[in-house]
């Protein structure tokens, strides 16, 4: 099977953080006729900001640039298992499908932790795809946690 | 007891919301000395920014003045608890303490929902206090809500 191209777009992203000095999560946002709608990676240290995870950058460009803080039917696709604060930005933004590369048994908030569209609170729960080309995914962020150590 | 100032002050921010046609929550973030270093209600219409929560922009102006990621001996005041995202957010910003008012039942994620904060995952928790003016606080969201229905 190919690559999915946005997932290699993401990819992109995700090692223009780690040549940054970020850690290497890369995302990108695709409207309904597949126009890239906003592309990011982690810029936290560069803005000092928490919050500039890749997720939330994209989100947020995407939104800007629509003028409305939805984005019903749009796609996001992230290189890790978003965080909680990704995932539950994902469901106010009412993103329609998620497709996520490797999973994140420690920082993860879709399949681990806090599991949030899992809570039977959620307001919004998109279609989740995870694992796409999860080892290239993982292989990036391996090697920039390896160089730290 | 005489109201907390620092709430009072999150209030303040929670109606000045409400008059800009913002679901009315307010957010005040306090420095190890008293000093208040960023205080914000919500501006999710305004900027077309589905994370633009009081909780997410006091946190994103205070690390900017700060030039830091981190906020290790912060307090962050608000009146509603946090959701998922914002939750998420203090956890990654290391605020030492959190003050809440009103509890969320629906969209909390402190003590309701993805509940942060207890995840065996999580790679910090704040000193949490809820219930701090909450009268105050979700009678000012009773009110913003009743006026649009």
């Amino acid at each position: 099977m190919p690559p999915d191209p946005f997932m290699v777009l993401a990819l992109d992203e995700a090692r223009a953080a780690a040549a940054r000095g970020e850690v290497p999560v890369g995302a990108v946002l695709v409207g309904p006729s597949g126009t890239v709608l906003a592309r990011a990676g982690n810029r936290v240290e560069e803005l000092s900001d928490p919050t500039a995870h890749a997720e939330i950058l994209a989100i947020r460009a995407a939104c800007a640039a629509a003028g409305a803080p939805r984005l019903p039917d749009s796609v996001l696709y992230v290189t890790l298992e978003p965080c909680a604060m990704c995932a539950q930005a994902i469901a106010h933004a009412r993103v329609k499908r998620l497709v996520f590369g490797a999973w994140d048994p420690k920082g993860g908030g879709v399949d681990h932790g806090a599991r949030v569209f899992e809570q039977t609170t959620t307001h919004h729960r998109p279609e989740i795809v995870g694992g796409i080309a999860a080892a290239d995914c993982a292989a990036l962020l391996e090697e920039f946690f390896r160089a730290r150590r």
